[in-house]
C-alpha cells in the first residue's frame, strides 16, 4: 500500500505519518517512511535547492519543474522498487501538495500541474491520503518556533489558498482522500487513521 | 537579438559563439554571451548536478525536469531582461538542444518536450540559430583530450541520433536555423556567421 499525508504547515501530518509507521513496524509489517521533496540522496539535495533563500529570483515554472524533478526520482529510484517488494510506502507530501501550493497557491493551472505530475509519477496514485486539515492561524501558531524554510515564510493568504486547494483535492477524490480535523488530539486523529487502514487494508 | 547555437559535442560551436560575442563587442556592440544549461548562480548550480555522475539512477524524467528548471531561471533572470535593454544575447545551447537530446537521444516523446520548454521559455525563441553540423566519430574525436561528463559519455548511437534531431529542427525551421558544415575551418565558419548576421539586421 502506498500511504501520504497531506496538510499545510503545523498541521500535525508528520508527527501522524510517523506513527502510522512505528505501528505498522510495530505490528510487523513491511514498512517505510519518506518525505516530499527528498526521499532518495539526489532528490533530497533538490529539496535543499528548493528550500534555501537565494538572492536571485525564484521563477514559479523553474519551482515547479525542482518538485517535479526530485518526485521523478523518489518515485523511480525509492517509491515503486519498495511497492514492487509489497513494503508499503509512507509518504509525508506527495503529488497533491504540488496542486495545493503551485496550484492554488501560486496561481499556476492546475491542469499544467496534473501534466507534469502525470510524467513525474509515471502514473502512480496513493491508495490512501490523509489530509489533516487545520486553520491556518493555528497552524502557523504551531510552527512559530521553527526556523522557517522558504515556503513556510509565505503570507498568510497563501497558506489560506493551500488549504483551500487540498479541500478541494480532497472533495474531487473522496474515495482516496480521508479528511480529519487536525484540532483534534494527536491520539483521537491516530485513532481514526488506523481504523481507516484496516478498513481498507479489509477490503483489499 | 537572441542568437544560439547548436551542435554536438566537438563541433565547434562554443569556439564559434565566443568569437560572434567578441566581434559584436569589438564592433561597439551590447553583447552578452551566456550558455545552457547554466546562464545563472541558480542554473550553473543545477548544470552541476545535471552533469555530475552519481551512483543513484538518474530517471531521464528527472533529468528532462532539471534542464528545465535551469532553463527557466536562465529566461527570466538573465536572456529577457537583457533582451528587453537592447543587448545582444548569445548562448552557447538552448531549448533545440533539449529536443535534440532528450527528444531524439535519449527517445523521450518531442512534443511533451516542446510543451515543457513552452513552459520554461514563456515562448521565448532565438531569432537565429546557427547549426555547426559534424559527423560524430570527428566530434567525438575532437572532445577525446577533455575530462568528459555524463552526458558527453553516452554512446556514440546517442550521439548520432543527437545529430539526426537537430538536422530535423534545421528541416522544420529552416528560416531560423543556418546549418553549417563543422568541418569547415573556424575562419570559414565565422564568415558565414558574420554574413548570416548582418543580412539579418538589415532586414530588421
Amino acid at each position: 500500500m502506498f500511504i501520504t499525508f497531506e496538510g499545510i504547515e503545523g498541521s500535525g501530518k508528520t508527527t501522524q505519518a510517523k506513527l502510522l509507521y512505528q505501528w505498522l513496524i510495530d505490528s510487523g509489517k513491511e514498512a517505510l517512511f519518506t518525505r516530499e521533496p527528498g526521499g532518495t540522496p539526489a532528490a533530497e539535495e533538490i529539496r535543499e535547492f528548493i528550500l534555501t533563500e537565494r538572492e536571485e529570483p525564484f521563477p514559479e515554472n523553474a519551482e515547479l519543474f525542482l518538485y517535479m524533478a526530485a518526485r521523478s526520482f523518489h518515485v523511480e529510484n525509492f517509491i515503486k522498487p519498495a511497492l514492487e517488494n509489497g513494503t508499503t510506502v509512507i509518504s509525508d507530501r506527495f503529488s497533491d501538495a504540488t496542486i495545493a501550493y503551485q496550484g492554488f497557491g501560486r496561481g499556476i493551472p492546475v491542469e499544467k500541474i496534473e501534466y507534469l505530475n502525470s510524467i513525474a509519477t509515471k502514473g502512480l496514485k496513493p491508495n490512501i491520503t490523509f489530509l489533516i486539515d487545520i486553520p491556518v492561524e493555528e497552524g502557523l501558531r504551531r510552527i512559530k518556533k521553527r526556523k522557517l524554510d522558504r515556503i513556510e515564510k509565505e503570507a498568510v493568504e497563501f497558506h489560506q489558498r493551500v488549504r483551500e486547494g487540498y479541500l478541494q483535492i480532497a472533495k474531487r477524490e473522496p474515495d482516496r482522500v480521508v479528511v480529519i480535523d487536525g484540532r483534534k488530539k494527536v491520539e483521537e486523529i491516530f485513532e481514526i487513521i488506523k481504523t481507516t487502514i484496516e478498513r481498507k487494508a479489509d477490503a483489499v
